[in-house]
């Protein structure tokens, strides 16, 4: 009989339906024991009896498939592959589907919220008013500041049209896809990164973790940012280095950053202790409705492959191409 | 020489402009020396040297005026008049001016951050990953709730027109106005209050503090409110009963609130206690470009009055009807 193990928790919690369609294919499941993230090593002992993993971002190692004999779909819920080694998969002929349009609007949404919180100190004043402190912060509003927005494909692109709502700042855009276009009644500067450290007010990262981005914020970039300007990372933990951005952020360097992604997760690092830096705990694709599509979506690719359906979330080869290069 | 009292703190601390024009003018000045709201008292003593007075929303009742024999012009940086008595500015003969287009847009924009932050959980994580807890909420989108704006002129029809960029909410509306004409694209179903207290996923309020509006969302309001919406109030305080809304809040009833505004400021209240309450304070005009333009504003008003040319931003005898039905 199949079996799929479902490691990424929550899961069919908000909704049951991802569960039903493989009850009712009369596939057996499992859902993450541990109730966390996993670890290589858990996950290793875990996978050996299954046929699918419906898998959240827990590192999938060649470590991983050589335990995992019976394993032929790995069915990542969301948009990140740099926790799968697809080169590994390829070898074990084990394929890879994801769901990569699912998290965008939810995580764009975040972003927006995330940014209007930074620009009038939303976060200080809550955190002050709990401790029975009054300050009014000055702020500054969309359209008065400059916006940097690294990475425009699915999630930058939905945060550059939603910002369009509110008036016209001015937006810079970098993207390593040259011919990228986006629809939107906003004027875009496309320019160099570089541009982007020393002249936005506003920064947002959105681009994938690969050997490319891993470290691409670090105390070097951090500094070219403006001393007040502010910083956003809802894509993935490792691409700022957390380490770098708490100690510029304790000596006073930039106006605030918001943090949603981390390289360990849960987190528990020095970022905690500065009142200016907003931490939430990896919540981009957490709406109930993308979560649930992102669920759905990532075991209806489950039931299709056990039942020997035509698969349609496939990883494109660019993705092996971008882990040829190193992860 | 005429003499300018500036009550509201911080004042010409971002931009000079409002200042200068004073100074350019020969007109002497002083800047609040408690750089804090006034109490009525206070205001009272310090008041009775002075031809005009920029003010903020101290309260600038019948007593103050019976100490200021000399003033003859209170020029409100902002658009709120609850603060000031209107009837006993009338008797004695003292004209009111106010800014009420320029606080708008900053107001809006605090108000669609308060409103991604509540539906993301994202004051509440921010507080737990700074206690070293991690957990992940669930959130709603935009597009996915409905939501219920009380109030529709000046800044609620810009939240309304802001909202369009993440979608079509379902929006129900209520303005004490019948003939209001909102410019969008999303469909608006104009409802009673009643209506939007029982079906809104996230209320907001954008409604003046008058006699019909104060207390007007009070134990009774509350409890016919959805167990897990939320409420967001950054018009004025006193409108919402504050010992009512942490009440309920305390006994698990409402998703979450944001609550910019408070009877008495200051706040030092239960609502601090409750960390599903974001609290600011009293920010929502707090950006610099918009708190520029109204002290910019009042204070051009301050000259041409002193100068003996025409006012611009007399106040409406609209205003006045309001108050004779009571404050």
């Amino acid at each position: 009989m199949s079996k799929v193990l479902i490691t990424t928790v929550p899961f069919g919690d908000k909704n049951r339906l991802p569960l039903e369609f493989l009850e009712d294919a009369g596939i057996e499941y499992l859902i993450n024991p541990l109730g966390r993230k996993l670890k290589e090593d858990e996950l290793a002992e875990m996978v050996s009896d299954f046929d699918v993993v419906v898998a959240g971002t827990e590192p999938i190692t060649e470590k991983v498939m050589s335990q995992a004999s019976r394993l032929k779909l790995i069915s990542r819920v969301g948009i990140g592959l740099d926790s799968v080694d697809l080169l590994a998969a390829e070898r074990y002929g084990i394929k890879v589907s994801y769901t990569p349009d699912a998290p965008a609007p939810a995580v764009a949404e975040l972003t927006i919220g995330l940014m209007l919180s930074l620009l009038r100190s939303v976060h200080l004043s809550n955190t002050q008013m709990h401790r029975g402190e009054w300050h009014r912060y000055f702020g500054r509003r969309i359209p008065e500041v400059t916006i940097g927005i690294i990475g425009a494909g699915r999630i930058g692109g939905r945060v550059i049209r939603r910002l369009s709502a509110f008036g016209t700042p001015r937006i810079l855009v970098n993207d390593m896809n040259p011919d990228l276009s986006i629809t939107t009644d906003l004027k875009l500067e496309w320019v160099g990164k570089e541009d982007i450290y020393q002249q936005a007010d506003v920064i947002s990262l959105h681009v994938p973790l690969t050997v490319h981005t891993k470290n691409m914020v670090r105390r070097e970039q951090l500094l070219q940012i403006k001393p007040d300007a502010m910083l956003i990372n809802t894509s993935r933990g490792g691409i700022i280095n957390e380490n770098d951005l708490a100690e510029v952020l304790k000596a006073g360097h930039l106006g605030g950053a918001a943090i949603d992604v981390f390289e360990q997760e849960p987190y528990h690092g020095g970022l905690a202790e500065i009142d200016r830096c907003l931490l939430t705990s990896h919540m981009g694709s957490m709406s109930i409705d993308c979560r649930t599509r992102m669920e759905i979506e990532a075991t209806e690719e489950a039931v299709r492959f056990l039942k020997g359906h035509d698969l349609q979330g496939l990883v494109p080869s660019e993705e092996y191409e971008v882990q040829k290069q190193g992860l």
